[in-house]
């Protein structure tokens, strides 16, 4: 190009730049034609090759990213992805690596990648059928395939409901903290609905509602396990954290029904009402799931909403055999699902399903220009207003894996968690705290001998040494998870969770969540056997948990 | 392969297929990979060769729509690529299609889509540092950019806030609605904060804190132009929608400070709160523009939260041209921009900025295996839980398209938005209803014969004629936009709003927002030639419009 130096000249030379930028692609063998090719033809490989999560601290990697100044100079593409590549993608988590166990994030299926361009070319909004068309149908549909695999409806049923335009069987968000946060909006404005001549809370509110019902108070009942979206969604509503009431689960880490009972029986005398409650199938450290039926039984006695947050454990119906740990779920009124967690669609794919179809007239909003009222703009029942078209990702999936190949998936991922709690359980340092009963575990680093000076104190009653141990344990198990990490070798989470056979004291845990497919025993070993040697290099808690499991 | 019959033969082929999916790409020349590398190589030419939005009824799309059976046989990656083209890409809306000029989703630049793949693959969680990483200070530097573009904090200012663990100079969300409701949910939050024995409304709900702070009620104030997620936004967080009041606005669509000023007054007497006054910064349905000063300073003098929602106009603060257009802004409490809208990033990139660092300390959430206090986990800051890393595409935008790179397309969208302004009050045949501040107007098809007949009835004070001419425009606009979608060559939405004129009447007009940078000149003259057209069609409307103003 010849140069161009006069102003209205370099004007129109950037503004001829810009316009490029929206029609012409990177050429292929540009670095980021490169990188691309790279991604779209190994996706494992690429992510374990090159994006091995450094060793850097986090306090050195904000170095790079300290200037608050949009800058005044455009980037040549190719240069900013050699940018991106040296600052971003060496020091981000490889979440799809197979040695990555320690939270929800996992791997995606490669063809899971170009649809998602696929989907962000289109970049529609389904917010509404002008800037969506046949991805509403196609998202009714996927809350349709969606809430059959919850609710087992007839024909009938879906043939009624999928596309009728005043009702919905549920929404997509962006996560199971929005999901639940609907759930209950949704329940909160059916229990303080128009009455005579109150309007209803979503137009007077919620101290107008309280008033007029005569309510003393609102709680959302949940074991101790439940998500802390929970709290949020109490607090953004207006019911308050305090009306959360955790109720204690038994040491299989399930809601204690009967307390439960109780609970809902003392609440009721006092004219406090029970908006929801709230079952967890597969709870977020340990992954296992509340009794859902007589959890049920308990809410149609005191005519409560019976939400269940299976943002995690959702996709375990998919699973003929291990369906039936979900059983009572098809009772719940709401139900969670993140199809980004066990479904392998990318971050961003949230649901929520409603077992009745009108349930969402309760939270209808409608606007001029948009989600008239009587359109089938998905845009009036949902939290969210403009949203991606990540239904298409799920659809895909449903297609391309088909409910057989994820029951594979999700059987193998239980086989594998049982396989790990069975090398744990056998191996001599370690002590298995919450066994799986989906694809989640947690264990501690206990070496033999104290594991069996544990095991005395407790036969003698000694609750103050057990706590005394299973403090310095805390110690060497973060100490030992924050090493790891930081090797980047591999990944396992950590959490505090209470354990019966300590007398219910809150005790510092891994956590492994195993669902990535490429996952290996071999790994699993490879995975204590590293931890077992960052054990050793703890001069200050292991030599104190020693010496004083020996001295007495 | 060989054939394989027996049932375990068959376990174990699945498997490995099931294994496959997650390692090995499709091939370049399947039909997924072609479609990719055409999607990428010419994202305009890919959809407006590919994409037309097809003529298809809605009913008609959702036949192929229609069954909520989870497929029990997996199906080909290549044959399903078929099948979503046939079905759902045929039929889907090409928003990135320069003839599409109806609402606020537009074209991306090409760069953009190579990068969302990679941002797919990497599957980052940005609710906590263990699964993003660098991601998370790359956020945190986005945030404090866009932070900086509002606020023009100094250096220091950055530096001792962008990085501060319990602090936060904003947070990524879907979208405006999610946004406007964190944006309340402070506001709320900390008017109603934790006072002597009152352990504020966080943890004690909405009903106590009235109680406690002895106010009558809350209320938000906003003109009759804000957009519904406000009332959206009162209705989830307790307040209730009747609590937003609409303040009416000037003949500009810009709130009557005056009357605002006058309405805080009248609440103040009555011992209702005002939580919140919220400026417009782009009317979603004509662009304009509050008067934020004058806004800034009511709010002061009542000393309650003032929020801006800029969702749509907050692009124009990289306009040093037209950045004037929105001062006063710097004087908000927050401010919602989506940068999914002009600032030309996929859909999902939504941002409420706070000037204060510790306003997000009201709204703050823990757990024991994420967000733990004290740790960087940007999600003790969000409403929402787990976030994609698509902040990661605002920096890349920002460093690749640069500042005065966005300043040139939206000024070259003002410029194109004032020419089609022009062209339409010069044509015989059409009647601009709003002029644009930015790049939004709205306009109606009125023959000129009509024109003249209804300015007669202004004139003589005749608004029942008036009114009756309007209602029949009204349906004829409705005729031609939605023939006009139906078609599918071009689309402009519709709405209804008041019109001065009109004596404040509500009309119903065609509405255009001139984002898309590939919109040329040529394509506005053949839109309104084809409205033209599209009227003479009608033989319902037009022809009773014409009898009636030549009968009189």
């Amino acid at each position: 190009m010849i140069k161009m130096t006069t102003p209205k000249r370099i004007a129109e030379a950037t503004s001829e730049s810009l316009h490029r930028i929206f029609t012409t692609a990177e050429a292929p063998d540009s670095t980021l034609g490169r990188i691309e090719q790279e991604v779209s033809q190994n996706l494992a490989g690429f992510l374990n090759d090159h994006i091995v999560a450094s060793k850097n601290a986090l306090s050195d990697i904000e170095q790079d990213f300290i200037s608050a100044q949009i800058p005044e100079k455009p980037q040549f593409v190719s240069d900013h992805m050699h940018h991106l590549l040296d600052k971003l993608v060496a020091h981000s988590v490889h979440t799809a690596s197979p040695s990555f166990i320690g939270h929800m994030t996992s791997a995606l299926p490669a063809f899971i990648l170009p649809l998602s361009k696929l989907m962000v070319g289109l970049n529609q909004n389904l917010v509404k059928v002008e800037t969506s068309k046949a991805f509403t149908p196609l998202e009714r549909q996927v809350l349709g395939m969606m809430h059959n695999l919850v609710y087992q409806g007839d024909d009938d049923f879906y043939q009624q409901w999928l596309h009728s335009a005043n009702h919905s069987l549920g929404a997509f968000c962006s996560g199971g903290t929005v999901a639940n946060i609907t759930a209950l909006w949704v329940a909160r404005n059916k229990l303080l609905k128009a009455d005579g001549d109150f309007s209803g809370i979503t137009r007077a509110g919620l101290f107008a509602a309280l008033q007029h019902y005569g309510y003393k108070g609102l709680v959302i009942l949940v074991s101790e396990r439940g998500h802390y979206s929970l709290k949020k969604s109490a607090d953004i509503l207006g019911i308050g954290q305090d009306s959360v009431i955790a109720i204690p689960t038994d040491e299989y880490n399930k809601i204690d029904c009967q307390k439960l009972a109780q609970k809902c029986q003392q609440l009721t005398e006092q004219n406090i009402k029970v908006l929801a409650i709230v079952g967890i199938a597969g709870t977020t450290e340990t992954g296992n799931i509340d009794p859902l039926n007589e959890m049920a039984d308990i809410a149609e006695q005191y005519q409560c909403h019976f939400h269940v947050d299976a943002a995690w454990g959702g996709a375990t119906l998919l699973s003929n055999k291990h369906r039936y740990l979900l059983n009572g779920v098809e009772r719940a009124d709401s139900v969670t699902i993140d199809a980004h967690k066990q479904m392998y669609v990318p971050m961003g794919a949230g649901l929520i399903l409603f077992k009745n179809p009108s349930a969402v007239v309760d939270i209808e909003h409608h606007a001029e220009y948009i989600v008239r009222k009587g359109s089938k703009d998905l845009g009036s029942h949902t939290l969210e207003g403009s949203r991606s078209g990540v239904a298409m990702l799920v659809y895909a999936s449903l297609h391309i894996i088909s409910r057989p190949g994820y029951e594979m998936l999700i059987n193998q991922a239980i086989e594998k968690a049982e396989y790990f709690a069975d090398i744990i359980s056998c191996h001599e340092s370690f002590e298995l705290i919450t066994k799986p009963e989906l694809c989640l575990l947690t264990y501690r680093y206990v070496p033999k001998t104290v594991q069996i000076f544990l095991a005395k104190a407790g036969v003698n009653g000694d609750s103050k040494t057990q706590d005394e141990i299973n403090l310095l344990i805390g110690q060497l198990t973060k100490f030992i998870q924050k090493r790891q990490r930081e090797d980047g070798r591999s990944f396992v989470s950590r959490t505090r969770i209470e354990v019966a056979r300590y007398g219910g004291e809150k005790v510092i845990v891994f956590r492994v969540v195993l669902a990535n497919p490429l996952t290996s025993k071999e790994i699993l070993h490879d995975i204590l056997a590293e931890q077992c040697l960052l054990a050793q290099e703890s001069e200050l808690y292991l030599p104190q948990l020693l010496a004083l499991s020996s001295e007495q």
